[in-house]
C-alpha cells in the first residue's frame, strides 16, 4: 500500500492522510493499521493528563522544545474529550502550540470521538501507533481528568505525568489511589502563583505512606512551564523513568493489557456492524430500542434475542461434526 | 423472585444486596433488572459534575438536606472514576456526609468499576434502575470531570448540574462545546472564595453567544454550599428544569440513547465471556494476546480470527435453509 510506504518514510501529509482515514474509519483503515504494526513500538510514549486549568499544553509546548533541541522528531496528540460533545476537534491547543506550526519535526492533532462508543482509547492508540511507525522519537498524549478513558489512555504510554497546581492540595486526598496508581511523575505546574508548598508536601506524605508495589518511585517536579521553569529538570526525569520502564515487567504488562483492550474494542464494533446490516424487518435494532423505552422488554432479555441471532457456537459446532 | 419483591417495597437492605450483586456481575444480575425493569422510570435523575475541588460532594448534601425536608426519598450514586484504578470504593464521601448516616430516607453508593471495561456507565445506569424502582424519589448521580464515561453517564440522568469555582474562568473558552451540551443548570459554588464573577460573566458570554438549539436555556446559579447559601435557588432551577425535562422530547432521546448503549454494553460482555468460555487449546484469548505484543500478527487479524469463530451467520443462514 503506498501510503503505508510513505507513511513509514516519515511523510508528514502521509500521516495526516492515514489518521484521518482512521478517525473516520475508511475502509483502508485496516490495512494501514496491519501494514504499520510491525514498524511500532519503538517510540517513547508519554501521558500529560491532569484536571484542566493546570497548564498541560503549555507545559507539553515546552517539553516539545526541549526534545526538538535534542532533535528529536515529536508527536503530540491531544486527546480532548469535551469534543465528543460537539463532534469536532478544538483548535485552542494548537493555537497555543503556534511556537511549532512551522517545524516539520514535529507533528500535531487533535482527537475527536465523534460520538463512537469506548473509541477514543482506541483510536488514540491507533493515531500514537501511526506516529511511532513513521518515526517520531517521542509522542505526547495529552489528556484530561482521570475518568475510565483516561485509565485506557494510560494504558497506551509509557510515561504519565500527573500535572497539578497550587490549590490542589485538599483534593489530592480523595485522589490518593488513582494518582498513586497512574503517575510516574508529578508536575507541579503554575509555582509562580505560590503557595505550592502545601501540594509538595501532601503528594510527599502520600508516597511516603504508599505501599511500595512497584520498583519505581513517582517523582515531583516543581515547574512554571510558562516561563520554562523546571522544564529541564522534568525532563531528566522522563529520561530516567523511560530506562526504568524500558527494562522493567511494566512494559510487558502494559503492551498485553493494551493488545487485549484493543482487540475487545474492535470486535465489539465489528460485531455490531455486522447485526445492524443482519437485522432487518419486524425486529431492528432501532424497534428494540424503541421496546425498551416502552418498557415492554428489559435490555437483558433484548441481548438474549440478539445473541441468539449471532452467538450460535454451540449449534454451528453440532451441525458442522 | 423475593429479592425483587422486597426492594420493590422499598427495604432498604434489599436494595443494598441487589446493588452488590449487579457491582459483583453476580448470577441473579439478569433476574433482578429484568424484575425491576417495568418499575422504573418514576425517580427525579439529576447528575452533579465538574472538575475535582470544586465541592460537588457537599453540594450534594445539601441538595439532600433540602429533598428531605420536602419529605423526599433521596438516593446518591458517587461515581468515582478513580477507584477505578485501586478496586475498592473510596470512602471520603460517605464520610463528608455523615449529616445523613442514620437517616433511612437516604441511601448512599459509591460506584467502582473494578477493571470492567466500559462497565461504569452500565453499572451505574443498574444502580440508579434500583434505586428508581425502591421507590427513591430523587436519584443524584455525582461523576468527575467531563470524559467519555461522563457523556454517557449523563445520558442516564434528567438535570445535570455542571460545578464550577471562581478560578476556572481563563478555561470555560476551551470547554465551551462540552460545557453547552451537558449543563442544564452551572453552579458556581464557593462564592465565599470572592472573585466568582469572572466566571459568571464568561458564562454568560458563552450562553449569549450560543447557538440555540434546545428549548431549555442553560442557567447559572451561585452558591456556598458549606454555608448552605444558595441552596433554595438552586433547588428551585432545578424543579423547574425537571417540568421543562418531563415534557420535552430530550426525554425520549435520552432513553433512547440509555437503551442502546446498554443493550451494546451488555451484548459485549456476553459475547466476550462466551469467546472466553469457547476459546481453548492452542489459540486461547491470552495466546492471541501474546502474538500481539511480539508482533507476529496485528489486533485486527486476531479479530478476524475471532469473528470467524463468532460470526457465522452466513454459514449458519444458509446451512438452515
Amino acid at each position: 500500500m503506498e501510503l503505508v510506504e510513505k507513511l513509514l518514510k516519515g511523510d508528514t501529509r502521509s500521516v495526516a492522510r492515514a489518521i484521518t482515514i482512521i478517525e473516520d474509519g475508511g475502509e483502508e483503515t485496516h490495512a494501514i493499521l496491519k501494514g504499520i504494526y510491525p514498524h511500532t513500538g519503538r517510540a517513547a510514549v508519554i501521558g500529560v493528563t491532569g484536571p484542566f486549568g493546570t497548564g498541560k499544553s503549555s507545559l507539553i509546548n515546552k517539553l516539545a522544545s526541549a526534545l526538538r533541541r535534542e532533535d528529536k522528531k515529536v508527536g503530540i496528540v491531544a486527546v480532548d474529550p469535551t469534543s465528543s460533545f460537539s463532534g469536532g476537534a478544538i483548535l485552542g491547543d494548537r493555537i497555543r502550540m503556534r511556537d511549532h506550526f512551522l517545524d516539520t519535526g514535529i507533528f500535531i492533532r487533535s482527537m475527536a470521538t465523534r460520538g463512537q462508543m469506548g473509541g477514543l482509547a482506541r483510536a488514540t492508540g491507533d493515531v500514537v501507533d501511526v506516529m511511532d511507525a513513521a518515526g517520531f522519537d517521542t509522542v505526547i498524549v495529552e489528556t484530561v481528568g482521570v475518568g475510565q478513558d483516561e485509565v485506557e489512555i494510560v494504558n497506551l504510554v509509557h510515561t504519565t505525568l500527573v500535572v497539578l497546581v497550587p490549590g490542589l492540595g485538599d483534593d489530592i486526598q480523595t485522589f490518593k489511589a488513582g494518582l498513586m496508581e497512574i503517575a510516574d511523575i508529578f508536575v507541579i505546574n503554575k509555582i509562580d502563583m505560590g503557595n505550592w508548598e502545601l501540594v509538595k508536601t501532601q503528594l510527599e506524605m502520600m508516597l511516603a505512606l504508599a505501599e511500595e508495589t512497584r520498583a519505581w518511585r513517582p517523582q515531583i517536579v516543581e515547574t512554571a512551564a510558562n516561563d520554562g521553569i523546571g522544564i529541564d529538570k522534568l525532563m531528566e526525569q522522563i529520561g530516567k523513568h523511560q530506562d526504568y520502564f524500558l527494562h522493567s515487567n511494566e512494559h510487558d504488562e502494559k503492551d498485553k493489557k493494551k493488545s487485549l483492550h484493543r482487540m475487545r474494542d474492535i470486535l465489539s464494533d465489528r460485531i455490531w456492524s455486522a447485526l445492524q446490516g443482519h437485522l432487518s424487518g419486524q425486529e431492528t435494532l432501532d424497534s428494540l430500542v424503541r421496546r425498551i423505552v416502552k418498557k415492554e422488554i428489559d435490555p437483558y432479555t433484548a441481548v438474549d434475542y440478539l445473541t441468539g441471532k449471532i452467538l450460535q457456537l454451540e449449534n454451528l459446532e453440532k451441525r458442522t461434526e
